[in-house]
């Protein structure tokens, strides 16, 4: 299945001079989504997660299907003030300033296999403070899994710690 | 299944007087969760949706599982400033200030039969919005789903145009 002709490039948002990648078509289009969904919980069940780690907003979209096709506990991570109960912060950089995320400290047990899951892997900075969050919990992170992957960010060697999946790979200009 | 265990209530969050019901131990219940999407599921499949609405965030959570389970479209209803392509967008009324929601133009066809899910129905404000927008795009509201109900925010009577469904009703004090 041709996935890129479900993402949506779009100019110069939510910046001048970034290309965004919308997955709004792709979520739009039922087979295609369902598509994702089984070949990204495939990846993910090979490395006997206990429960799977998604990221606010996006990674909900498709790391709660992906828990519920397997049958494994999932737990969000979240922007700051929105998680209620006890939790562990990290702060990191962004292209433009810097920000947080946050996760409950009762998210999994001690020792859990965690696979994380999010829409986009652009620099890694995101998906590097949610391995780290997984990690002040007590899991092990057994991989990282995207659907989009821009090449030209080397996101890949920022997380250079962990095995990395993405299903569909944009390569500078494309 | 005793739903309520797994529904954790969290006092003057996110301000005093408010008593948050908070979802992640459900979510980290893998048996629970499965229920909950089943069921959801199969209510929301007897309106015959051609479509599933979810609204950020936590009805992502809900709203993209049910909607690959059923095998039919899923559109997020998002916060300012997130959506790239062209949107819609209606202002309403919180109990603390103004809010905005947004969805893009094209996110259904028109006459879509469209079901909307989101975690939690208090007063009703951010569904009937959410109506709103389902009906710009030119869709039409076959119900709206949610997990939790709190009777005595009386949302339901803010909807009273729509069919509602909730999973579990929390009455007043409890």
């Amino acid at each position: 299945m041709d996935l890129k002709q479900y993402i949506r490039a779009v100019p110069d948002f939510p910046k001048p001079g970034i290309r965004f990648r919308d997955l709004t078509p792709l979520l739009a289009h039922a087979e295609a989504f369902g598509f994702v969904l089984g070949r990204m919980a495939a990846v993910a069940e090979a490395t006997r997660p206990g429960a799977i780690v998604g990221v606010e907003s996006r990674g909900f979209l498709f790391g709660a299907p992906i828990a519920a096709q397997l049958g494994v506990p999932f737990a969000p991570v979240r922007k700051p003030g929105k998680l209620p109960a006890a939790r562990f912060s990290v702060e990191y950089s962004l292209e433009y300033g810097q920000n947080h995320l946050e996760i409950h400290q009762d998210a999994f047990a001690l020792g859990t296999r965690v696979y994380v899951i999010d829409d986009l892997l652009a620099t890694g900075g995101t998906a590097r403070a949610t391995a780290q969050l997984v990690e002040m919990v007590g899991g092990v992170v057994v991989g990282l899994g995207f659907v989009i992957e821009l090449e030209e960010l080397a996101g890949r060697d920022a997380l250079s710690a962990y095995p990395v999946d993405s299903l569909v790979v944009f390569r500078p200009g494309e």
